[in-house]
């Protein structure tokens, strides 16, 4: 694995997910493989889970992790070609990624979206511009618009909770009182159309996904019949695509309540986390025995683990 | 070992004392014991010498260690039970909890008083909503209400300087700036009550400590009195319990000097650092052969080591 | 090796460049040298390529690695003998630099001048007091007015690169549109002067370096002459020595061009990075083969990899 940006950088998704299965079940197996290897983290954007996860998945394969927190005020990078850097950007990417290069044996990135301008985040500059420069294997530790180690965990973990063959997941989008950036639900529904499941995405009007990461996957605004039969709800808040950026609704009918988990099939919760109490669903969901939702964040050590593995078996 | 929060964690105080001597005498002896072992420290406040000791008591055990600085700001968690979480705070401490949990064999957190609300502070949520969630061994960084690895080195300090079997230990209020914590002095308090030594506190009036920590320590309001015949001085400031989170003397009369010094059995001079020279201490004691406080500090190392040695041995 | 604060302590210096490049050649052949031993990091300003190269060239070792960013703000070190500490400094430096050398075997520190007062600037008064109370060997990560490790990696690039005995080596001042600190060019003149090579500076006029750092070297203020004949350009921005810490010209000409380069015999360009491109230097230089930014900024590792080896045999 030369990169992990996307779905499209795992095209054997069962294989992929059943050793990231391996790796839980003997996470030390491997120990020797990280050995004199670095991984550099860079995070122009806060985070717990991924930082975390992403070191200890490194550590468990012998690596050794340095970690960079990046806010861009403090640290400006110039994305673009020919700019004459006369402001407050203090150095260019082109420079900053190829050096990162120079001491690090595989990068991680983290960067977030503003929200403000959509053709601008759709670009997905930083990460695009690392993997250009770094001149080493780049992760996306989730980008403008992409989660991709947060995707894999989910399709390890719908395939650990599995009860049928080929459960209904369903992507339920939930009210928030922030305007949050469409990265997870565009990288859930992006896996999930590539995976063995039967997929529905349920939200108001308003926030249909960029048609590139919902492709053919059903849709509708009626949360209730999505539920009906489910065997995964997995909820999340997103700010809407086509008025970008912004808060539709705040509509409180839509968190997810056990009331509505009772239309499932004894539907597993899962959520990315952080999630708000009672706002993006009810404790009583929450604090249920069908939450899943802690050993999904548990499960993001063996996302992580499985990439790196595999980034290092191809250096 | 299963935690680590208060002298009630550690109940054959000598063996603590003496195990913590041997690990100081060779650092690296058990350091096979945490191979393959995480250890997670969670600081909401800033930390210099627990970070630093901590980490390194963890190295010299073999572990991994994985920091994380969290300022309450960026990531508010909300401590409450059935909170409606629309406002600022972004996660509950049942899931952050739990999460480091899934991630860190081991979790140690920092997390300092308001000063402003005396029941919630002597709640001491923050460490308290760790150990009902983490799943996993937590360890008292400091909390809002004690500072358990500072006392266990303040006892393992006057365990190697002591020149008779049962010493005389004085812990002394002095004046400072600001309004600081009672947990050091709380948490001294409460192993020095349980320890073979004799124990005498001495601050201004309105300075007494909540009884739960003081018990039955001799106090008086005559710091020169206290000081005859020690064969320890422990200076610390701290704000009025009674008068919650108030400085109600600013009174150089009772700065450490060397006069109060030559009162004493040639008293060791003992401070948790960081200490303000001229204001709680005179240089002239500070630099003289009798302060042992960097020893002091040093030590913090082998206090951290026996405690996550234990931990490591209970896993 | 007791200490690395300048070309001074570094008085074999072909010898430290031949093994700074048997490093390079193979990283990991005294990774046992560093094992049970801990580098302690304390960047009280910014820093990416002299902290990921460290970190590196310890870890490459064998070494832990601890790094702590202390702003001057959360954590303000009181320099002065004496002081009676009332006002917001929480800890002098003879506690704090005594306390991190109890926690580690070797410290690097990084602390940026403030430009407004020359003087206390160049007493250079934060990594010295470090060297007075540490206890342990201190590595300047680049101090008020020097960059050893950065001038090191120079020479080690310079070495790697020449095609002549004794190449011409041109430090050009460059512009910028921020007042910057001199420690890059006086500490790369310093080298440079010990090193074996033909070394000039070219500057407008005012931006003269102070003499302890300059010493004997050929000075123009005619750029286009000192690029003729050249083998390595070294551009590099500093504010005013004379009149301290100002912006006396933002002039354009000064610029790094290909035009100017092709006065050169062929020169390699340099630069410590970050760089402002098309300011400092256009991008037809940074981009084409000529440029060695990359790998020189590579090279930071093998610099600070050389200095860490010889403390480590020293200890």
């Amino acid at each position: 694995m030369k990169q992990f940006l996307s779905v499209h950088d795992a095209p054997d998704l069962p294989a992929l997910v059943a050793e990231g299965l391996v790796c839980k079940k003997n996470p030390f197996a491997r120990k020797q493989l990280g050995i004199d290897k670095t991984l550099g983290l860079l995070f122009f954007n806060a985070s717990l889970r991924t930082r975390l996860s992403t070191q200890r998945a490194a550590q468990n394969l012998g690596m050794d992790v340095i970690v960079m927190n990046v806010s861009q005020d403090s640290w400006g990078l110039e994305m673009l070609d020919g700019a004459v850097m006369d402001g407050d950007k203090a150095e260019h990417v082109k420079e900053a990624a190829a050096v990162v290069g120079q001491y690090c044996d595989i990068i991680g990135v983290r960067s977030f979206p503003g929200l403000a301008d959509r053709d601008l985040d759709y670009r997905d500059e930083v990460i695009g511009q690392f993997v250009r420069y770094a001149g080493v294997p780049v992760i996306s530790l989730e980008s403008a618009i992409r989660h991709p180690l947060q995707s894999l965990t989910d399709l390890i973990t719908i395939e650990e909770y599995k009860k049928t063959a080929r459960p209904k997941v369903v992507l339920t989008w939930a009210p928030h009182v922030k305007a949050l950036p469409q990265a997870v639900p565009n990288s859930f529904a992006e896996w999930m159309n590539r995976a063995d499941v039967d997929f529905v995405i349920t939200h108001p009007g308003g926030y249909e996904l960029d048609k590139q990461f919902a492709g053919d996957a059903r849709v509708t605004h009626n949360q209730r019949e999505a539920f009906e039969g489910a065997d995964f709800i997995y909820a999340k808040n997103w700010s809407s695509f086509t008025q970008y950026g912004q808060i539709l609704s705040r509509d409180r009918n839509w968190t997810v309540n056990a009331e509505k988990m009772k239309l499932t099939n004894g539907a597993k919760f899962m959520h990315c986390l952080p999630v708000r109490r009672n706002v993006v669903v009810m404790d009583e969901v929450l604090d249920s025995p069908d939450s899943i939702v802690i050993q999904e964040a548990g499960n993001r050590v063996w996302a992580a683990q499985v990439v790196l593995k595999r980034m290092l078996e191809a250096l």
